[in-house]
């Protein structure tokens, strides 16, 4: 079974009378409040080489940029917390990372579960509240400009160079250059950053037609956008933002920038659409937005006139 | 460091602004909502002795328990699920056991996230409204009866013997009586019944000073309960409900009942406090409770006469 057939299977399974959103979009809604979960496992989300701050951080992260997808102010959030031998001795330092992060989005962590475990293993669920309406993957009309929030492309190299290295330290002989663009990339990969502000003012624009997290990457996630919008889109490759040196630095390194840019995952970038120009929408927002496309009637995503694939990250592709 | 201790030291670093009741009681509450989250993780807390279906409705219980022991209606939950290989094939079971469970309890499971893993891990949260007050841990006076919801024993009784034949089949060479009992408290253990109907009961009761769930262990969760109120207990060993049969076949196979009863966890009754006389308070329920002592001003935990320790599981004290 893929992830999307026991996605579909659940969605079968349980009835959503609470929900005015359930299962399927980034996040669920019942009237004003957002709810999201999210699991961080030892080893198949991240590895030792990662700091425990670090970690703490983005286990929270994850959860808050699903609340940013759905436009969602945070509110509170609970944790339940696996904990192996080797924490044991570092679990002052990742909660109090994770202390100062929550303080710093202005999320509460209120309740929690504590299990001893082989492998590190954070699940959080935050809630959130909208408070003018919930921004959903299903709003986009054909004709209304695709954008994404900023470059793309340094979490999947962040992930092939720490993955290399198996540190979060680029070799010390490699040319600076390369070095500096090693650092902010893997830097981008362990410590992501959720939309939140992005999310809340463009679910306060009515202009803004249908909103999701890059989290499985560019191409699988417009594509779930599509699928739940009954649309297809047209981007052009040349229009999507690349994080600097992407194609200097990184190409130098070996990272396939392409796949990188348009299959990469754990971006936390947002991906949304709207009729407005992009000129018009940044300023609007008061920050650069970036148009790479346009959202259309016919079914599919195709790049430069080419069919896309979705490339991304299957949890379960892999039997 | 005990749980107890790193309890203490989240309390601490997370502020608790929005919440009515934070960490430290069953569930946190914020205005009528209680929210509170379990994670079930394999070869911690069950094995794959356990037939899917039921580790799929007790990952559910656990929470429904918290949401009694604070006297909470059920209303929605998500479910961060990690799966593995040897699941891929009985996940149906698995998903259609949690659905129809959570029916049975009115309440819907309305998101989620899915990962791979090498071992299975559900980590649920759950919410639940309250309608007049939550039941806390808190309100103990000294004078107090001390109520137990149910007879005690059968869940550590069922863990050693689970443990003992890694099966949750007792021998067929077993005389009658033995294999009775020994079915019967393994059904117990992995098949807890959560006591939402009495919690909402006691939460619209006014008499009710204090409630938990006794997860840990009598010994464990009424120290908590003590600590909480600020008062000390007194316990009779003979008033204690017994589960059937556990001195009888259960002692014949080796149990020690005293301790199970004691000191046994994942029993998922509720421990709870009121002025009110056991035969009054029976009757206002419809259903029996057991009264098994008094709340005491001088702090400790006495059964007999005797201090009675927390013997219970703490998930962090064999260091």
């Amino acid at each position: 079974m893929t992830e999307k057939e026991i996605i579909e299977r659940i969605r079968e399974l349980f009835p959503q009378r609470a929900a005015t959103v359930g299962i399927g979009d980034d996040a669920a809604v019942v009237g004003e409040q957002v709810i999201t979960t999210d699991m961080l496992i030892e080893d198949v989300d991240f590895t030792r080489a990662v700091p425990v701050e670090s970690i703490g951080r983005k286990s929270l992260a994850v959860n808050l940029s699903d609340l940013a997808a759905m436009g969602a102010i945070p509110a509170y959030a609970v944790v339940a917390l696996g904990i192996p031998e080797w924490l044991m001795n570092g679990i002052d330092p990742f909660l109090r990372a994770l202390a100062d992060y929550a303080r710093q989005y202005d999320i509460d962590l209120i309740g929690g579960d504590l299990s001893r475990a082989e492998k590190l293993i954070i699940a959080i669920t935050a809630t959130g509240w909208v408070e003018s309406r919930p921004l959903l993957r299903s709003g986009a009309h054909p004709g209304d400009r695709l954008y994404v929030s900023r470059p793309l492309g340094a979490a999947a190299a962040g992930l092939e160079l720490l993955t290399r290295w198996k540190s979060i330290e680029p070799p010390s002989d490699l040319p600076y250059a390369q070095r500096e663009f090693a650092a902010s990339a893997i830097r981008r990969l362990i410590e992501p950053e959720p939309e939140v502000k992005l999310g809340i003012a463009l679910a306060d624009l009515v202009q803004i037609t249908s909103c999701i997290d890059i989290s499985d990457g560019l191409s699988t996630d417009l594509h779930h956008l599509c699928d739940a919008s009954g649309t297809g889109a047209e981007i052009e490759r040349q229009r999507i933002p690349v994080f600097p040196d992407l194609l200097g630095s990184g190409t130098a390194l070996g990272i396939d920038a392409r796949a990188a840019v348009l299959h990469g995952g754990e971006e936390y970038a947002l991906l949304f659409t709207s009729a407005m120009r992009e000129s018009e929408l940044s300023t609007r927002l008061g920050r650069p937005v970036y148009a790479i496309g346009k959202m259309a009637s016919e079914k599919g995503v195709r790049i430069d006139g080419q069919a896309l694939e979705p490339g991304g990250f299957d949890h379960f592709a892999v039997k």
